[in-house]
C-alpha cells in the first residue's frame, strides 16, 4: 500500500549532534494514520516541507524505522505556485465558497503558469509512485494538493488501484464552472477516473454533480468520515504541561462558564462572526455578563497569503470590539490567544462548558469530534450544520447556523443554560459518536473502495 | 388576469397644467407586457415608485386608457427595508452569487426586522389582488420582490390561480442554506405552492434541487423565456435622436472597430473584468492598438447601496488603467459612457462590430437579444455562459467565460478577426433566434402553466 499525500508523516528536524530527529508532523491525516501504518511496510510519498527535511533528504537521512517515507524534494518556485497559488488560493477557495466573486478570481496567464507548476509537482508525486509501485499495489492519494496525482498514475501504470480522498468540501456544479474549463475538467477527470472519497454524503453529492456538470458522467464516490487518535489524545490530556496549562486556564475563568474555540486563523472557520454572536449574546442576555468567559485558541496559518492576514486583522478587531463594549475590571469577555500550544488546546477541550464549531463549511471538523472526546465537563457541542462531522454528530450536538449571527447567539445562550442532566446525556452520545469511526475504519473503507480484501489486512 | 410586479406599467409625471402623464416605465417586464395588455381588461397591480406616483394616487390621477393599473401607497420606510435590504441586498445578492461569505451576509435583529417588512410587503401586494380578483382568475406575479405573494394569495383565495414567473437566477441547494432557515422555508413553500417560472432551465433546476434542500421535495417549474419589444426597438432605432446618437458614436469611433457593452452598473454584469480582459487584448494583440474603441454605455443602478457605490468607482479605476496604459494623442481605446441615454444605446447597439455581454450570473439578459436584433454591421455577439439568454442563442454566439480573463480576451480577439462571411452568418442566426421568443408567447406559456385553455387569450 502506498499512502500520498502533500504533508508527510514525520518533520526531520537536525539534533545538536548533526543527526536528524523524525517528529510526527501536524495534520488530521498524517494523526490518522501515521500509527497504524508504523512497522508495516507500507510507503508513504510526500513533498519536503521544510529546511530540516531538505536537509536531511540530502543528508540520506529523510528515513524512519516507523514508515518508510519518499520525502521529495520540489523547486521551491514551483512548490509555491502549485501549493500557495493553486491549492490554497484557488481550489480550497472554491471547496469552501470563499471567493468574493464580484472581484476574484481572474484567471489570466499568471494562473495558467501557476496550474502548469500545479500539474508538474502532482507529476513528480505520481512518478514518485510509478517508479516504486510493485504490482498491483494499493495507492490512496489524500486531498486537494494532488487531486490531479490519480488521473497521471492512471495512465502510466493500469495495474496501479489507484483512489483519491478529499478532506475537505467539494465544491457544487455552481462553483465548478468558476473554474477555467481545461482546469475543471482535468480536475474532474483525474478524481472521476476512479473512487473518490469524502467524509460526508453531502460533499460526495456536490462531487457527483459537479463532475456531471463538467464531464457529463456521474462518476463513483463513497464516504469514509475517521475520527481523532484517541490514545494520542488522551496521552496529551494526561501529561503534565496540559495539567499545567489546565490550572492557567482556569485561573483566567474562574467560576465562570467557559465558552471555548480552537481552530486555525482561517476565513471558512467563520471566526468573526462567532464574535458577533457572543456579542449578541451578551447584548440580549444581561444575565451571561461576567458569567461567561470566551476563550479562543486561534493558530495562525498560511501567512503568506494576504487574505488569511486580512481576515486575522479582522479576527483581532472583532475581538477588542466585545472587550471594549462589555469588559468590566476583572472580567475580560473575550481571551484571544495565538500561540501555538497543543496542551492548551487540549485543556481547554478537557474543561469547555460550552464549544463552539462553527465554521461556514468544512470537510470533517476533527475539534468537533476531539472535543467530546476528552472533555470532563459535559461540555456542549454548538456545532455548524455545514461541518461534514455535523451528519454524525448531529442531534447530540446543538445546530448553528454559520450566517446567522442571532440563531448562533440563541444556540449558544441553550447551551449555557442548559439544565446538567441534558449536559450529560448529550456529552456522553457526542463522546460515544465521537469515538465511533477511527482512522482504521477510514483506512479499511478506503481498502474497500479499491477492490482489497480487507480481511487479509485488518 | 392580475399581473402583479414591483414596478408598474407607468410612471405617472406630472404636467405644468397639473395634470398627470403616463409614462412606460423602464425594465424588461414592463416593457414585454404593457403592449400586449394595453386595452384588455386586464388588471396591473404594482408599487407607487416615484413622488409623481404617489401625487397621482392621492389626487386619483394614477389611472390609464390603456391599462387598469392598481398602484399602492407603501410607507417609504417599510419600503425601502422590502426593497433595499430584503430584495436588492439579500436575495439580489444571493441568486447571483455576490456575497463575500466570508463577511456578508451577517444575519440579526436588523435582518428580523427586515423580513417582516419583506413579509408585510409582500402581504399588501395579495392583499390588492385577493381584494380585486373575481372567481378563478389567473394571477401572475412577477420575480424575487415579491416571492411570498403567491403563498398569501393562495391561503386566502384557493380558488385563484397563482403562479411566480422569476426573472433572476436562482440560488442552489448550497447557497439557499445561507438564508435563515425561516426565510429559506417562507420563499420556498411560497413559490413551491404552485408553477414557478424561469428563463432557462438551469435556473428552474437549481429552484427545483433548493426547494427539494428546504422543504424536501421536487416542486414544479416550467421554463419561459421572452425577447425584445421588436416594434418599439425599431421605432427607437428609426428616430432622429439615434440618428443623432450614431452621427456622435462614429465620429468618436471613425474607422476602428466598434466593441460596445450596455449594462446597469451592477457587479453581477462582471463590468471590471470585461475591462480588463480588453487590458489584456491590448497587450496579447499589438495589432488592436489604435484599431478598436471600447464604448461603454453604463447606467447608475441602486446608488444607495454602498456596494454599487464601491463597484461604480472599481468600474471607474479600470478603465482609467486600461487608458492611462494605452491611450495615444488621438485614441482614447475605452469610452465610458454613465448618462441614461436609451438612443444612444441602441445607436450603440446598431453599430457594434463586437458586443460584450460577459456577468457572471444574469437571469436572461436582454441585451444579448435586442443587440443582435437591431445591429446592422453583422456584429458578433461575446455572450457569457452564465446569461440565461446563452441556452437560446448559444452557438451562434462566442461563449465568454465570465470568471477567466485570458479565455474572454482570446474570445475578443476572434470575434475581431472574424471574417465577414461568418460574421453575416452567425448575425443572421442570431437575429433569428433572438426574436422567436416574443412576449406574447411568454404571456401564453404562463397561463398554459397556469391551466388556462389558451386558445380563448391568443
Amino acid at each position: 500500500m502506498i499512502i500520498v499525500s502533500h504533508r508527510g508523516p514525520f518533520t526531520f528536524v537536525r539534533r545538536p549532534d548533526g543527526s536528524f530527529e523524525a517528529r510526527r508532523g501536524a495534520g488530521g491525516v498524517v494523526s490518522a494514520l501515521g500509527p497504524l501504518l508504523a512497522g508495516q511496510g507500507h510507503l508513504w510519498v510526500a513533498a519536503a516541507m521544510t529546511d530540516g527535511d531538505r536537509d536531511a533528504l540530502r543528508e540520506g537521512a529523510a528515513g524512519s524505522d516507523e514508515i518508510d517515507v519518499v520525502l521529495l524534494d520540489i523547486d521551491p518556485a514551483l512548490h509555491r505556485l502549485h501549493y500557495d497559488v493553486i491549492s490554497n488560493s484557488v481550489l480550497w477557495f472554491l471547496h469552501h465558497d470563499l471567493f468574493d466573486l464580484p472581484r476574484r478570481p481572474r484567471f489570466d496567464q499568471r494562473f495558467r503558469e501557476a496550474w502548469e507548476a500545479y500539474v508538474e509537482v502532482n507529476r513528480i508525486f505520481a512518478r514518485a509512485v510509478t517508479d516504486r509501485a510493485a504490482d498491483g499495489d494499493v495507492v490512496l492519494v489524500q486531498d486537494y494538493q494532488l487531486a490531479l496525482v490519480p488521473g497521471i498514475i492512471r495512465v502510466a501504470r493500469p495495474d496501479l488501484r489507484v483512489l483519491h480522498f478529499n478532506h475537505t468540501p467539494f465544491c457544487g456544479p455552481d462553483a465548478i464552472r468558476v473554474l477555467p474549463d481545461m482546469a475543471a475538467r482535468e480536475l474532474c477527470a483525474s478524481m472521476g477516473g476512479g473512487p473518490a472519497g469524502f467524509h460526508t454524503e453531502r460533499w460526495a453529492a456536490r462531487y457527483r454533480a459537479s463532475v456531471q456538470e463538467v464531464l457529463g458522467f456521474e462518476p463513483p464516490a463513497f464516504v469514509a468520515s475517521f475520527g481523532p487518535d484517541r490514545v494520542a489524545l488522551e496521552q496529551v490530556a494526561a501529561s503534565p504541561e496540559t495539567a499545567t496549562a489546565l490550572e492557567v486556564l482556569e485561573a483566567q475563568v474562574g467560576d465562570r462558564r467557559l465558552l471555548l474555540r480552537t481552530d486555525r486563523i482561517e476565513p471558512s472557520k467563520n471566526i468573526v462572526r462567532g464574535f458577533l454572536a457572543y456579542d449578541l449574546l451578551l447584548e440580549q442576555h444581561p444575565e451571561w455578563r461576567d458569567r461567561v468567559t470566551f476563550v479562543a485558541l486561534l493558530y495562525p496559518s498560511r501567512e503568506s497569503l494576504l487574505e488569511y492576514l486580512a481576515y486575522g486583522q479582522e479576527v483581532e478587531q472583532a475581538a477588542a470590539r466585545v472587550n471594549e463594549r462589555w469588559a468590566r475590571d476583572d472580567w475580560l469577555p473575550v481571551i484571544v490567544d495565538s500561540r501555538d500550544d497543543y496542551p492548551r488546546s487540549v485543556a481547554g477541550l478537557r474543561r469547555y462548558d460550552v464549544l463552539l464549531v462553527n465554521p461556514m463549511k468544512d470537510g470533517l471538523n476533527l475539534v468537533a469530534k476531539e472535543g467530546p472526546m476528552v472533555n470532563q465537563s459535559d461540555g456542549v457541542l454548538c456545532l455548524s450544520r455545514e461541518a461534514g462531522a455535523f451528519d454524525e454528530l448531529g442531534d447530540a450536538a446543538l445546530a448553528v447556523h454559520p450566517y446567522d449571527l442571532e440563531q448562533t447567539a440563541a444556540t449558544l445562550h441553550a447551551a449555557l443554560s442548559m439544565d446538567p442532566a441534558e449536559r450529560r446525556t448529550r456529552a456522553a452520545t457526542l463522546k460515544e459518536r465521537a469515538g465511533a469511526r477511527t482512522a482504521h475504519d477510514w483506512l479499511v473503507d478506503q481498502l474497500r473502495a479499491c477492490g482489497v480484501d480487507v480481511d487479509s489486512v485488518s
